[in-house]
């Protein structure tokens, strides 16, 4: 997401804030977080799954500290700091933590080399259709645009929905696919009440899916108060946005983020 | 790609013909490839690398075999059989064939997870920024237009060549990254024969960079006759293609390719 655009609660709220207050000692990996964005919450969530040491440092979009655009110039969140150096893109951020903390449990890429694959396929496809589909939806402006991509943020959630084994995508074990598709779990809502969408009406499992999600403790550990994200939102919904993902759909330049 | 668009050449010629000769044999992995695609010929620069044993099949983009589409239902191309299951998307099956043969070398990520974490970032910008580039420059059709996209197409390159050792990305190790914008070097004569590109032009080393990838053995050997790979971009020259990126560009519904 990279930035939100108006005067939105600076920091996490509810259980997140509790998150943030129990990493602010000093450690080897620094996370450059911004609360409300969904791409920060899936390398939130691994790191609460993994149990990885880290302290958090929420960027305060409008006045980046010096250090952080030192080591990271293009200012994006999230963003990790590793012994003096930086590393940002969310999908990337999750798989270094696979790497780089090998002996931490649990792992969230199955060992399997075709079974990797596939898991890196599905999470493509939550890059490349289901964020894609779920921006276009909330930035249409005409009504009937709005049911058109909401249909194909339907059909998006449904392909992938319908492979998923349940509780979680793999079957039991929480995998990268469940990180990387949880924060959109957690922020539907918004397309429930501005855009008509509910779970009920994606089928193949999405549902049952979802709640699963939201269950997840290093899922509830990683949100805000959902009344939070609203203002966020606000400008997305009126297209007035001005994120990397807000610019990037209205341009028609690209609309595959990780 | 997908698939070409017209009447192209049926079947690899020149260095990739003998390459694709040497693979008949039925092996465990089946490649199923399109010999002009450079999807394809990332994954195949990554076989031929590792030695890994597999079996060449060309894809008929206009007859595709019966068990190619049960395995593999969207039936694109690059894919990868392995074991009676399909797996696709050319940086996927990359990274797939690393973790598969970790005895085969060179290892083409490095062992170092923050190295390894840099790789794909750099591979990243290669989807987002290089190649949509280079597909809009000669996609444009207006000379202001093709000019303006040039000059994104040459910004894209000198970013990443700005930070690429020498001789290959990384120094002297070839890795992934060297393997994912290789096919681009190679077709990059396209747009200097209708857009006006020139290497030089580009700056921060991507010329000398460029000639290197272009040198290296698995390039070469997955290379067919520059003469067959026009045609290809004909339709795209006059932005009448129907490949998956071509209409991707010109919807403006994405342009990160995989």
């Amino acid at each position: 997401m990279g930035h939100p655009d108006e005067n939105i609660h600076p920091i996490a709220t509810g259980r997140a804030a509790e998150t943030v207050a129990q990493h602010q000692d000093p450690q080897d990996l620094v996370f450059w977080a911004g609360w409300f964005c969904p791409f920060v919450q899936r390398v939130w969530i691994t790191l609460e799954e993994k149990k990885i040491p880290y302290q958090y440092k929420e960027v305060n979009p409008y006045k980046k500290e010096k250090h952080f655009l030192d080591i990271n110039p293009k200012g994006l969140v999230p963003a990790i700091e590793y012994k003096g150096r930086a590393l940002y893109e969310s999908l990337i951020l999750c798989e270094f933590l696979e790497d780089a903390y090998p002996d931490h449990t649990p792992h969230l890429l199955p060992k399997d080399p075709f079974e990797r694959a596939y898991v890196r396929l599905w999470i493509d496809h939550v890059s490349k259709s289901i964020i894609p589909a779920f921006h276009r939806t909330i930035q249409a402006q005409e009504p009937k645009k709005q049911q058109a991509e909401l249909q194909e943020f339907y059909k998006a959630l449904r392909t992938i929905s319908e492979k998923a084994k349940g509780p979680y995508f793999l079957g039991e074990q929480f995998t990268l696919v469940d990180a990387v598709i949880a924060p959109w779990a957690v922020r539907d809502y918004i397309a429930r009440e501005h855009r008509g969408y509910t779970r009920e009406a994606v089928g193949g499992g999405w549902k049952e899916w979802a709640e699963q999600l939201e269950k997840r403790e290093s899922v509830i550990k990683t949100s805000s108060l959902l009344e939070h994200y609203e203002p966020i939102y606000g400008r997305y919904l009126r297209d007035e946005a001005q994120s990397e993902v807000a610019k990037a759909i209205r341009s028609g330049k690209g609309s595959s983020v990780i």
